[in-house]
């Protein structure tokens, strides 16, 4: 098939690249002087250091000719740059495939919902679960989640999986996509307890109680149960909690140890979509009365510059009482 | 209170200083003459190195007048031997509180039912949740399940709860019970994961189907979803399979590089749970006809030598499908 991959960051690459494997046709859309280069070269040391692009893949710098006439767009754009970059693209008839997780902050709308509002009812489907780039590109055993109607996501299964990657299907849009955008926030407040002490037991606490909130997020905006509890809802949730890769928990791990947000997201290279999301999330419980106490916090700390210190010891002395 | 801890391990020794910090009158049976003169002197460095343990706590080699006279008795012992143990145990007044977690190999049953066929209908109350005990003895926050009785789990969350040491009720003690004992078979899975490359997509993936097994297993036993969705559940199951303390995860991790069952478990000075509830499940599973090849793949690396790789790719090349 002829793929077209929109962004050349880290998951935009590794995407390349196994497509490119698995035997397509890839264009990937950079607007990086530099990485066009790189990636003909056989390498993206910006964002995938160490890995061996296949020289089949062309960089490109024309979104019009990178989207001609291909089957496949695949959307690896940050959640808050989706809107725009969706709307100067004229093809209507590939399937979008999108990587993007989160929540777009002035209208608290999903990717789907933004694909359809800037494309209309083209075929979509979302990829989401524990599939950190850099582990994909090195062929490290992953199961992801496509997500979207019946005989669309059956064909991203087909075309996208191979020995080491492993697509399973659900139908549950919603769940998935709210899922995959609200872990985000969770993985920061789980970096915070990692920069303040690496404590495990206080880790898997918080995520317990993490999945609680976002079960009544994800239900209560009609998203199913199943899903929460599958590779896009607990999976996700726990690799971007957990691992070394996820961005999200790094921020909040640096804002353990005290740094400020504004210096964190100067050094970082790449975006946290953890950070943006919190607010949408919060402007989204609020007015829905969704009780989350961890995302609170975490758009607190963030936002309003309380002590992360005093936000754990604020959750953990809640009274006390049973579980359920 | 007046209080007896049987057994003087890590977890043993974590509780002994808590319940002493606490306010509570405590002595700690212990069989190592080492361990005893140990305690004396203010730490227990086998088994807890580098904490400090309250002068207050009375090691004690009689059991007869350990339990003589105390208002609670902990139980902090393999599973292994809890049937052996308890059955010396004169006291029947105290509440008995099991850290145990695991199923007796021989009779496949879980801790509550080994003490009820020993000792009759006493007071029990199950510890259960993320809680290494390394962590708990630093003041680490921690958050726990005790379940059991109404009446009797809240006498237990009264006494041992303090800034540092949340104790939640839950009344599905069957569940929190088989939660408890299977998670150790995960962890074994997850070390062999970490132990082959330190995989975090993969793991993640291996987590969220384990839970998926420990549902079927724990609701077809009937056991509650609400418990395998809380502290005793998902929250014991993350910190086993991630964390640095975790001793099933951690004989995982060396069969995965390629040590023999044999080696590590004379390396280990500790017990690791799982390796004896993996052989206890097995045949549970296989009696009640429930589906669980995590399970059954941790079994035959450990007693049938099959390749823990190996065991790997054939769960990761099942047959594409739907999630659900």
């Amino acid at each position: 098939m002829k793929i077209a991959i929109i962004g050349s960051g880290s998951w935009g690459s590794a995407m390349a690249k196994l497509l490119s494997i698995n035997g397509h046709n890839v264009k990937i859309w950079t607007t990086d002087k530099n990485v066009y280069n790189n990636i003909l070269n056989g390498e993206n040391p910006t964002y995938l250091p160490g890995i061996s692009l296949p020289k089949s893949i062309k960089p490109m710098f024309d979104l019009d000719k990178t989207v001609e006439d291909v089957d496949i767009i695949v959307l690896a754009i940050p959640s808050q740059a989706m809107r725009e970059v969706v709307a100067k693209i004229k093809n209507r008839n590939a399937i979008f495939v999108s990587l993007a997780k989160g929540l777009e902050i002035k209208t608290g709308k999903l990717m789907n919902e933004i694909i359809k509002d800037e494309l209309g009812n083209v075929k979509y489907c979302a990829l989401s679960g524990p599939s950190h780039a850099e582990e994909v590109a090195r062929d490290i055993p992953t199961s992801i989640v496509a997500s979207g109607e019946k005989k669309v996501v059956e064909i991203i299964q087909k075309e996208f999986s191979n020995v080491s990657f492993r697509v399973y299907t659900n139908e549950d849009l919603k769940g998935v996509e709210l899922c995959g955008a609200v872990k985000n926030v969770y993985a920061i407040a789980s970096g915070v307890i990692d920069g303040i002490g690496g404590w495990d037991n206080t880790k898997a606490a918080l995520i317990t109680r993490s999945l609680v909130e976002i079960s009544r997020f994800v239900e209560a905006l009609g998203g199913k149960k199943e899903t929460i509890m599958g590779l896009a809802g607990i999976g996700d949730l726990i690799v971007t909690c957990t691992s070394q890769h996820s961005r999200n928990r790094h921020v909040g791990e640096f804002i353990g140890k005290g740094y400020s947000l504004e210096n964190i997201l100067n050094d970082l290279k790449m975006v946290a979509e953890g950070v943006y999301t919190a607010k949408a999330l919060y402007n989204n419980f609020k007015k829905e009365q969704i009780e989350m106490p961890i995302a609170e916090k975490v758009y607190k700390v963030l936002y309003e510059k309380i002590n992360p210190k005093e936000a754990i010891e604020d959750l953990m002395n809640r009274k006390l009482k049973s579980e359920n």
